[in-house]
């Protein structure tokens, strides 16, 4: 059952992420996990040649600067001159007009395949009303699926925003994924290494919309599967992320 | 018992790290295990904006560079204009005329709250004489308390010097902790992690010595309880942290 | 019999790691495990102070930049000044021009001890032909040990090629190192954290080519110990290579 996860597994695709320092670590680990090859490189003397020859490319704004801001749109030109998959990962764009402004230069300048966010992100990025809270979702009401669907529409991109019920959309279609725990938000990288395997899971797939389905229903497993107190959860969550890749769940 | 770290769970402040990229991750992972919400933002354009929206602000000199001492004072004078509390961890700053250097201009512009360090880093803001080893305590001989005390006179800050007996003063009454285990030390980044769990607990107290105090505490307790080989205690460690938290310890 | 380890955890070398942003939390933790201690600064402020007063300098390029490859040489030049051993971890250096220009820099510019890399990056050193993937080995056909020993004797350096069996020569001697399991792979920073022990190593040998042979076995024995589902192989892994050190295993 978990095709998108066993799907990297056997493509084992090579994803480029200029992504933040905090989650770093992890986002290589659960690559590694599921048989994807992580390479982040984000010198802008570096970064067009590296997406060049990457299976698929994150951008996340985890913990932007200047200097990775200017690699990310090297890489993304990069990315897109070669038709390679692009994911962008908005993290916290509503906490300030730093990130607001990068995102939407990059979703100006470039190609994105994929927006992975969560509830707050999507307000930020659709100008909705919403209380951000730094990286987390916060509080606010919106309409997610339409506003997601608008998203996806503006953009020529699919769309997934994830928290308690995921929503897909792109632009047309709107499916929601339900199950998981809720602990997986105690861990911290979980949005963004959802981020990377969206773009691993692009890397190989002729069905895009539906093999991210898949792979959001497959993430919620492992988290549901996963659950303990939250230093064993971080050690279950990448044990089960393999076990899942490599269909022995 | 666990009063602080359980307050930290009750108020789920929003934690303004600018932290060194060693500990990033374990930081993040520790401050939600406890329940706070921490934000990683060092860029100029962002550092006093993410500032201002914050409940703390944590600033870690672990692997400070040019660029990101200049968004430290940024974040610290927003946050200053906010009321917000500020907490400092010289990491390291005997080391290196750049380290002392940073860290007696922060505490020389800004208000800083707390400065939570280990003897070393002590000995060196107050230019005592002592052999640092990197970022580990290194060797001399110092009264420890007094040391301490006179550094919260000169800042006007409470000062916390962790070790296997943690000083606590804010210049006139001076505390004593002990308990804990040695072990704590051989996982990179406890001493960081315990300075933004300082900042989470400022964030919402009303009597900051005490409650900095009880936090103290509750740490040595944490990794009393966790104790294993090494890498099981990491693992230990977050459920400890997590479990005092939610007062089921 | 792991004597290397032990050794590192009877001396307790400072080891100053100019490394990247990925693995610098677990090349910190894996420092610690084996009673190392881990300082990391690559400000070019600091670079050449702190590497003057450490026992070994680690120079890793996985996430290298202008900014830390101008420290990488201060921090380099302090070494070589102060007969300070360097070791060189070219992460990934057959995948971009910046890679392969910085490598040749610093082998040009600085008197290195120790070359530890993979195959690919081996091949892309000597100039071979070779399909790099990423900063994984990618591949290609070299005889791996008449290269290896091409490159020591050009370099006057030890040359260490680690893969499912090791090289280690000094462009005279050539011993190969086997056992060991694959699934350390997919751990990221397993190579990195070797280097930094090659680095710790170093710092008080007296036999460098026996007592890094003896190393290289000792850490495909830490993985052999480990095996296990992922997320629980690196916490096994962190187990046996404290074990090892304290001559318990």
């Amino acid at each position: 059952m978990s095709m998108s996860l066993q799907a990297i597994h056997k493509n084992q695709p090579l994803v480029h992420c200029i992504t933040n320092y905090v989650v770093a670590n992890f986002t290589a680990n659960g690559l590694l996990a599921v048989g994807a090859s992580p390479v982040m490189a984000d010198a802008i003397e570096e970064a067009g040649e590296m997406a060049a020859q990457s299976s698929a490319l994150l951008l996340n704004l985890g913990t932007l600067n200047e200097r990775t801001v200017a690699s990310m749109k090297e890489a993304g030109f990069s990315a897109n001159k070669h038709h390679t998959p692009v994911v962008l990962d908005p993290v916290g764009v509503g906490a300030t007009k730093f990130r607001i402004e990068t995102a939407r230069q990059l979703l100006y300048l470039l190609k994105i395949d994929v927006i992975r966010c969560n509830i707050g992100e999507l307000a930020a990025l659709a100008g909705a009303d919403w209380t951000s809270k730094g990286v987390d979702s916060g509080n606010g009401h919106i309409d997610v699926a339409a506003t997601a669907k608008q998203l996806a529409n503006h953009y020529q991109s699919i769309v997934i925003v994830t928290g308690e019920q995921d929503v897909i959309t792109d632009g047309e279609r709107v499916e929601f994924v339900t199950g998981g725990h809720e602990k997986v938000t105690k861990m911290t990288g979980s949005g963004c290494l959802l981020s990377a395997f969206c773009a691993a899971v692009l890397a190989n797939s002729k069905e895009p919309f539906n093999d991210l389905q898949t792979l959001l229903n497959e993430y919620k497993q492992a988290s549901a599967n996963s659950v303990a107190a939250i230093g064993t959860f971080h050690t279950n969550f990448l044990n089960e992320l393999e076990l899942l890749a490599e269909g022995r769940r």
